[in-house]
């Protein structure tokens, strides 16, 4: 099995998130939380996205929290937009990266921002320029990548089609996401060993969300094809609006753990992860999916010296 | 990747979910699972346990359920047992195939039985032959595996011991159990394709819990490595002891979900499945780990023309 030494795992949580979350949080809380990822050894986390307030009220303050995050650590912080607004603001932030989101299908796509893929495409165009002006660094997400609600099989061609067009604006880095849980491994495993191939030269990521329990096989077939950036979100937040009490992105601590017992280095203290998990989970106030909340970690139970147990197992 | 075009799940269900629950369903109501679970396409069911009532009381009535069960399918039913009384009890309901189970780990086989691994094989040895003389067939399964709560990790040395005692015995059907869900895998790839290689004449099986996540993941691994059989329980019951709430082993509907989307035949009706999920689920009277239950499947999401979405999404 071809598994690499180390792996690196950005923290959407702050974005994808708290996005999902009926309560809204102070920007005081969220910069604390964003500065414990840090502290946790997160050194790649999306802050949280400059798109219109109405859209996405929880993030309406993104300026506000970046201010309170500590700068300290040479973390790579990047904030989703949409638009030459979210652009500006995050220029105006002194956010040193944005990434922008386009649908391989028409109609997520459609949903997402009213417009065409191609329209959203010259969007990004402009972006790009602006941004580039700014030294502002810019990435792409490719939603839907593997599988629309409305659409079904979305193909390699169809995602082909808009890479192309992101490697003509100039990005160099792309992430293809699960955006609602219907990737499954082989075709995971077939579309980044396609891409990889085809395009060595962009720097892949990997979105998954954990709606019907495929995004740690997801990962290990990624992984498989040479991907070594995934997203992750803290406690697992992040859920699917086509499936109301769904699990959301794959939890960042469950993700660690299952790394770090592959002896996959993650360069992240998994006892502060899962201690900023439980602190997501009551700030939010209600159970998460994650599963180091529920379990603990194999070394906990180990060290724990569990008592009799009460049934005949195997 | 190299992925088989058919795999074979074993319903455990009836055995290691059950045992596992506080309410104690009726041997009808039991009986009647079991038979949704053959008109659901499972050809392979462990049924109960022959063990002491008092070991558990969940399963003390395996005899009345298996009279009940409908045997017109020509499925592969077994139960475990641990000892003589259980190879006569399962002769007596006419059961055609019995498991024993052994702990690779010293400290997991004296929780389980109060005597050593090497104490259980002889009792192995002693239930084969009474067995063989009965026409009944023996498979083995040893726990802790990958890994157990009082040990930690067991190197494929202690694994390898028994299963050279097993094989010795003349039992020819070995599972693998990740007990307590602490597998990964990378661990699971390596050990399936270890024993797969030394020994090609034993039929392997897969056991994993979903404790940390990481079944799937681990399903995945096993089938790299050329394993065909897994085990999974309806509705994912069978949580473990030493982690109270924590789930339970890998679902079958979540697992017979995950192999057809990867274009893995299971011969399962997958909506008879989940259907078989939620009575189980509203029979025992809690919430379950089923993602099945919660998000539904991928093919469903597609045909329902979801609703617009309320976030801006990748």
């Amino acid at each position: 099995m071809n598994i690499p030494a180390r792996v690196n795992i950005c923290e959407v949580g702050p974005r994808d998130g708290l996005q999902n979350e009926d309560k809204i949080l102070s920007a005081e809380t969220k910069a604390e939380l964003i500065n414990d990822a840090i502290e946790a050894g997160y050194r790649t986390i999306e802050i949280g996205s400059f798109v219109h307030p109405k859209a996405v009220p929880a993030l309406a303050d993104t300026e506000e929290v970046f201010a309170k995050v500590n700068k300290d650590n040479n973390v790579d912080f990047r904030a989703l937009i949409t638009n030459l607004i979210g652009v500006e603001r995050a220029i105006d932030a002194g956010v040193p990266k944005v990434k922008l989101t386009v649908s391989a299908s028409k109609s997520h796509n459609l949903s997402n921002f009213n417009k065409n893929p191609e329209e959203t495409l010259k969007d990004f165009e402009e972006c790009y320029k602006y941004a580039k002006e700014n030294s502002l660094e810019v990435s792409a997400a490719i939603s839907t990548s593997f599988g629309c609600p409305f659409e079904g099989d979305i193909s390699i061609g169809q995602i082909e089609k808009i890479i192309l067009r992101i490697r003509e604006i100039g990005i160099t880095e792309i992430s293809l996401s699960d955006t609602t849980g219907m990737a499954n491994p082989v075709e995971v495993y077939q579309k980044f060993r396609y891409v990889k191939e085809q395009y060595p030269e962009i720097k892949w990521n990997a979105h998954f969300h954990n709606t019907r329990d495929m995004a740690m096989a997801n990962t290990l077939a990624a992984i498989q094809a040479g991907v070594f950036n995934f997203d992750a979100s803290f406690s697992g937040l992040g859920g699917c609006p086509y499936a109301p009490g769904a699990s959301g992105n794959v939890s960042s601590e469950d993700l660690v753990h299952s790394l770090e017992e592959m002896n996959i280095d993650t360069g992240i203290d998994l006892d502060k992860s899962i201690e900023l998990a439980h602190k997501v989970k009551n700030l939010i106030g209600h159970e998460t999916d994650s599963y180091m909340i529920k379990a603990g970690k194999v070394d906990d139970l180990i060290n724990e010296h569990p008592a009799e147990q009460k049934k005949i197992d195997d």
